[in-house]
């Protein structure tokens, strides 16, 4: 099938999902987890082809891991799945509404997007978590993910697309691309007639390629260069537990932090106790010059480390001489994602959040916390680090459009 | 100037606008106001020049009138900014806000976008209301006019950097490129590091342009083929009145309705009636095999009838089996722009609403409804016909984002 056919079938499938009841979609969801299930044998000696393939051509222990599917991974995708059907359903809220002096009557009503297309590297659970929510938003979805994945991906599918047929929707709201090379993924990023917008899900080179190619609306996510500045009237207990927790609970994460900045006049008192902290949980440190002898073991930063996501138990440190200058180097090193300020000054809070143009920006709290999951949406499709359509954690709600419904009785203009 | 420096200049005024309050932000507007009325005879001068060129060149009247300032147009510009003025201010509202579980406070918050890039054709009149609405809701603005109107953007850009100065704001709030020609146009829909977005505003070859070549996220604006269909169960002295205000009552804009679909039940009863309005309107009639034995004067429609966007005494007609037919007519051949259905049935009305993708979908209304004043939203700076992110007219808060606060006391995850 060519890309502009899955186009089609997918804008039918669309059409379908626009009409269809909470129930239907949900008696979907529930049947796809249950032939996910059902299906697991077929899945893990897909999975095991491309773990084959995968050790043939060397790929790290680390990607390997992300790549392999047990049993239990397999349940966890369908109780994802299932946990998506328990989600409430956006579709035909009414955002507003009201009347107009000649009687319109005007209702803003949440609609499905239409087609969403996803692009994916290695980790073959996207495949059942952006069909699900996809599915659940009363989106067609066109997947395309990594070629690592390709035959675990085309199992999953399978069994989705059965799934869907089980429960009497078109096989054809959840399709996968057949091709992974890059020319295909390029077109399907200028398929402006059948995709209604392109999510890209994956490294800092998948969505820089992805921004520069399509001309379908695209959702930039996930890069994170998170900041954790100490004010000079914080609590120093409370931010070595937060700094910590922001760099170290996880830092391949994109909301992880990577720099910690420290105003001067807590400096001499904060950073012998916090760079001790961040020792203990094997985090190396990269210092400015004034935060360099109060770092034991520290080494000293290069200009580059401001700008860099280490994904590591790696984190830069520098000292400001003011929350504006903090909210300066943030303005120039940052990537809009999450920022925190751990400070007991309500002004000191007031200013940060002010000016800090970031998706999310804490007082007093881990940068960890930017999750779908955590903000209570249940589930998330990516972290949104642009500021048109969604920002920050985008759930079933950002997987939505709007459509005015118009009520008159003959009104002209 | 280069493009970058406007980029950096831009981002520092977008700096301060986010932190401005809503009263300074009227001061200026006011102020601008003012500066525009008394810069009265500069304006007229420049616009005089390009005039002159215009008419050198051997503009068309009609595009020669849409150039042309006058005192009186000069007038209705300043009171325009004043209206924008008087709008209320979207930037702080906490759209949504609640608690977590571990005592984390979210707040959800309107914010400015950050800078916002306009890309407009011949109308000196955008230059002043684009600057407006972006100040109002805190952006910072590049405008890229057309090159007709280079002498009068210019003058009218100058007042308006005078008044936000005379304001105490930075005049780099609001800059217009100093060239017209393509690269820097195109150069300007690159410049990810420093536009946030990007909002074409003229005919569809702009449009069709920005989207291909642009890799800042881009709202598209504006192309309407928009259709009226007449259900079997309408009543048909409303439905001319509708009919023949959504074609007629001003064919150049982009919400006027191109195409009639009537069904065939009623076609008998209602074609010569309507055909004979919108004759009596000077509309001519392109007409499919069934309709045009029963409208006089009107010629074969052609296959190309259907997709064109006329903008003009034009309006196509076809005879639908039913109303599944007319929705799916509305989905191969329409824009997502706006689409009247007139009927009695509530469950004819109920299906259209449903099924039609559009951004406005009105019962017994015209379709020439779908405008920001028309809406209650006081001014527009477009009509948007994509799903991502403002879908219809689009008012101030279609120019916001969102960022979410998050409170809490050492939270760690």
């Amino acid at each position: 099938m060519t890309l502009t056919e899955m186009g089609v079938c997918a804008k039918q499938a669309a059409a379908v999902l626009r009409t269809v009841s909470t129930a239907q979609k949900n008696a979907a969801l529930t049947a796809i987890a249950a032939r996910l299930e059902a299906d697991t044998d077929v899945i893990l000696a897909a999975n095991a082809e491309d773990l084959a393939r995968a050790r043939e051509n060397g790929m790290r222990e680390s990607l390997i891991d992300r790549l392999s599917l047990t049993a239990d991974r397999i349940r966890a995708m369908a109780n994802g799945v299932r946990e998506v059907a328990a989600l409430g359903d956006p579709i035909g809220e009414i955002t507003d509404g009201y009347c107009r002096p000649n009687g319109l009557r005007i209702q803003k009503t949440r609609v499905p997007l239409g087609v969403v297309g996803i692009i994916y590297e290695a980790r073959p659970n996207v495949t059942s978590d952006a069909a699900a929510l996809c599915l659940k938003s009363g989106n067609a979805v066109i997947l395309r993910g990594g070629k690592e994945a390709f035959s675990s991906n085309t199992a999953v599918a399978m069994s989705i697309r059965t799934g869907l047929q089980e429960a009497g929707l078109p096989a054809d709201c959840v399709q996968l691309l057949d091709k992974t090379d890059r020319e295909t993924a390029a077109q399907m990023m200028r398929l402006n007639d059948y995709i209604d917008v392109l999510i890209p899900r994956g490294g800092a080179g998948l969505i820089r390629s992805v921004v520069e190619n399509a001309t379908v609306p695209v959702i930039q996510t996930g890069v994170g260069n998170c900041h954790v500045y100490v004010d000079k009237d914080a609590d120093l207990e409370m931010a070595a537990k937060v700094v910590v927790n922001a760099k170290a609970s996880r830092p391949s994460v994109c909301n992880a932090a990577e720099t910690l900045l420290v105003h001067r006049d807590i400096a001499d008192k904060a950073l012998p106790l916090l760079s001790a902290a961040l020792r203990e949980a094997n985090v190396s440190l990269r210092c400015c010059e004034r935060s360099l002898p109060l770092c034991e073991g520290a080494v000293a930063a290069t200009e580059e480390d401001w700008a860099t996501e280490y994904g590591d138990y790696i984190m830069a440190v520098r000292v400001v001489d003011s929350l504006d200058d903090a909210t300066a180097h943030i303005a120039r090193y940052g990537t809009g994602h999450s920022e925190c300020i751990l400070t007991d000054s309500h002004k000191a809070a007031e200013s940060f959040t002010l000016q800090v143009d970031s998706a999310a920006v804490y007082v007093n709290a881990s940068t960890r916390f930017t999750d779908g999951g955590e903000f209570g949406m249940g589930a998330e499709i990516g972290i949104s680090t642009q500021k048109l359509h969604a920002r920050g954690p985008m759930g079933l709600t950002e997987l939505t459009s709007v459509k005015y419904i118009v009520y008159g009785d003959g009104q002209v203009r």
